[in-house]
């Protein structure tokens, strides 16, 4: 099949590679695949990862290699992309994210999304309503990731909220919070970004913009991808508030560290989050996507794909697809 | 009256200086003083205060601006040292601590306790009983900053906990911790600070000793007051466990912020705290600090008292004291 291989030397390649076989799993055909802010930065080093990158997707399950998954085949997934190891505390816990010896899919010890084919247990998969459509679809997964902060803390509908970014995760952070509290600003250096958010019906203003001591936010949730974005989350919350952070990314940030112990902040890291709450908020209309989308390319299309992915908003792979 | 004055320059000198005054506060004749690691940071810079530092401090009244007051004079108190604006929201909710108008003995706004005497408002005292000696009344103030824990989360008797730096903050946060749960270690780099954990029945040990991952750590408290506390914290934390960060220091600290995120770890900061359960835990013997006291010293003494606190654990000033 193929598929983009992230090379030991840090380069992006579209190779010709077996189609992945694991035992237990199932094979699923890649429709779709979305480039993220992570897959961005294990270009610059993050994670040491090596191999088939990619952890957003859509696709169609073509084969089980248990039959007790055989239901599976035919039906039209997205995928939870933890794999524990299934015996440690972590994993009887049914927290497979925090197993000590996961893979993680296209970020992890397991090949990715950016390829024609991939495999996951069927307990990873689920099932995807026809209201969500293909490109929506790939969204499942941050959508989830920003669900996970209410797995994490209460926002109720007092609460003021700075999502501290306009990017992709951004706008779709602030969508998924806006169903907890009307009061969401969404703070970025993008006009045209700011623009989409306010399409979107949220409230958005420069993320450098002086802020008054009483108009600080209860919670920053610092979605910026850089180290810059928690020393500004720091800034704009009120003491005794919540940054949460959510994006990851490659090298130290330098943190003057003293006004998260003079304000009293607490500062939540959060990642994976639950995919069933995250496909009916697609499902139902309450985040929308379709304004994130800014290409769909090839994968011999991936050089100017990622380029775009830098500088833009949601790039998506589509695997399947042939030069016409 | 004579005081230790932190100068513009960033020294202090010992100079005469006029008895404070304020209208509707006590005057409090100081009989001891703590130098804690604020004040040493203050010396390099922090908080940006000039005049008489210290805030820790045990004192009696000698005078009460209110008549409503004068029950106090001849007390022996020990102060919390925030003062709020009494009219912004945060004084309403009896949160002085963060009123963006409060002034901090000693830190902020407000000459403090290196001195013969300071003032405070009569509601900032308390009467210290006779179960507490001068020395460990001291230690008030930063033992209700280590109680101040157990308000900003549960720390119940599985939780395994790690005190990040054997200093005199570590060896009293230690000695908190172990009234919730047993199961706390000091980490720390000085075999003669770590063996005073030892003889206070505390488990300590070396904190760059390798960890597995599966010892990780359920809570692990920062009062390193360095940069690297941090990220050694980072290190031997738990996935979703929680890193309080107790301690302030000036200038910025490196770190790779990504595995708060992977992680998911909660960063807590955590400042002043709740005196009377301190006041308690001191008078009942729960907490011990005597083999916390390094030296007294005369104000006169300052220069090798700084120098002192510096390496070694407390040292108190006795502002009463004169040469013999």
């Amino acid at each position: 099949m193929n598929a983009l291989v992230l090379t030991s030397r840090g380069g992006v390649e579209l190779k010709e590679v077996p189609t992945p076989e694991r035992v237990g799993e199932c094979l699923v055909r890649v429709l779709m695949a979305g480039i993220c802010g992570t897959d961005l930065q294990m270009l610059e080093g993050y994670a040491g990862f090596h191999g088939i990158p990619g952890h957003e997707f859509v696709g169609v399950v073509e084969r089980a290699d248990r039959d007790a998954d055989r239901a599976w085949v035919g039906t039209r997934v997205v995928g939870d992309i933890n794999v524990g190891c299934g015996r440690c505390e972590w994993c009887a816990a049914g927290i497979k994210e925090h197993c000590v010896d996961r893979s993680v899919l296209g970020i992890r010890g397991r090949d990715g999304a950016f390829a024609e084919y991939l495999t996951l247990p069927a307990a990873n998969l689920h099932a995807v309503p026809d209201a969500v459509d293909d490109a929506s679809a790939v969204f499942v997964e941050p959508t989830a990731a920003a669900c996970r902060i209410f797995e994490q803390m209460t926002i109720d509908d007092r609460a003021r909220v700075a999502v501290l970014g306009d990017g992709r995760m951004g706008l779709l952070v602030a969508q998924v919070i806006r169903t907890a509290t009307p009061h969401v600003t969404v703070l970025g250096r993008h006009e045209r970004k700011l623009a989409i958010a306010r399409a979107l019906g949220l409230a958005a203003a420069a993320a450098d913009a002086p802020i008054d001591p009483g108009s600080r936010y209860d919670v920053v949730i610092d979605v910026t991808g850089r180290p810059q974005g928690l020393v500004r989350a720091l800034e704009i919350v009120r003491p005794r508030g919540t940054i949460v952070m959510k994006s990851t990314f490659h090298g130290d940030a330098a943190i003057a560290s003293w006004p998260i112990v003079v304000d009293e902040v607490t500062i939540v890291g959060s990642r994976c989050g639950p995919f069933k709450p995250a496909i009916a908020l697609l499902a139902s209309g309450a985040v929308r996507v379709a304004p994130l989308v800014a290409r769909v390319a090839r994968l011999d299309e991936h050089s100017s794909a990622f380029d775009d992915a830098r500088r833009s908003l949601k790039v998506l792979l589509a695997p399947g697809a042939r030069r016409s």
